[in-house]
């Protein structure tokens, strides 16, 4: 998480939400590391767990990341959850809850339905404390600029 | 639609699921025409609705696509409809409805939430009987493959 953390500190000196992600494999090897870039791509799915997935795969030559785990900084919206579930990852590691934008524990709880073909096992708060400041720290600058 | 339904042929041509997606203007104008490609780059995220929505941001140096609208031959997965949101596309028009892995009028029905953002107007079953006689015909080959 704290290759996460780092990557959500370089997507906020980039000007971007501070949102950091990292796949690792079923050894532990950092697969794919990226923030968010929806700014700088002009991208709206360019959020840090789709660029950090979309990467992954590209290095194993596959949709799927079988065995691997996805660690990111902020619960994930409804769109990441669901290419998590696509992308079949084993795991999610998340620091902060996302009461007003997350798709994991709030909103559209995308794993929670009859129709999801995947679901990861799920391990919220994981250095919530730091992804959180992050986040805070962020939006109150913007707040004063 | 004819024109998505046309990507979606392209897609099945190639291996792919057979979903194609058009992102319009308010003027009607074509901004960008996809079809599924997860196979060909290895991309679970490269479902046609996302690839049409990246290329029309791209067109238009902008992140959102106020007053566009996108045409799908299938009911958007929870991902697609996700970004469908971020992008402020203003209508979605879909075909065959996707009891299974929809995730507008199904599952985990993201635009009908509190915490979402923005939310399209939605008009399904637009041509839905090519669309899904599209779908069945590539997976009734698939089975006999």
């Amino acid at each position: 998480m704290s290759r996460a953390l780092d990557a959500a500190r370089d997507a906020s000196s980039r000007g971007e939400v501070p949102v950091g992600a990292v796949v690792t494999d079923a050894a532990g090897t950092i697969l794919a590391v990226a923030g968010n870039r929806t700014r700088e791509l002009n991208d709206p799915t360019a959020h840090a767990e789709m660029l950090a997935i979309r990467a992954a795969c590209t290095a194993l030559g596959s949709e799927r990341l079988i065995g691997c785990d996805l660690h990111v900084t902020l619960e994930p919206c409804p769109m990441c959850a669901a290419a998590i579930g696509f992308a079949r990852l084993e795991r999610l590691y998340y620091g902060a809850p996302d009461p007003k934008g997350g798709g994991v524990d709030h909103g559209a709880r995308v794993f929670s339905h009859a129709t999801c073909h995947h679901a990861p096992q799920v391990y919220g708060g994981i250095a919530e404390t730091d992804a959180a400041t992050l986040l805070r720290d962020f939006f109150a600058a913007r707040r004063q600029a």
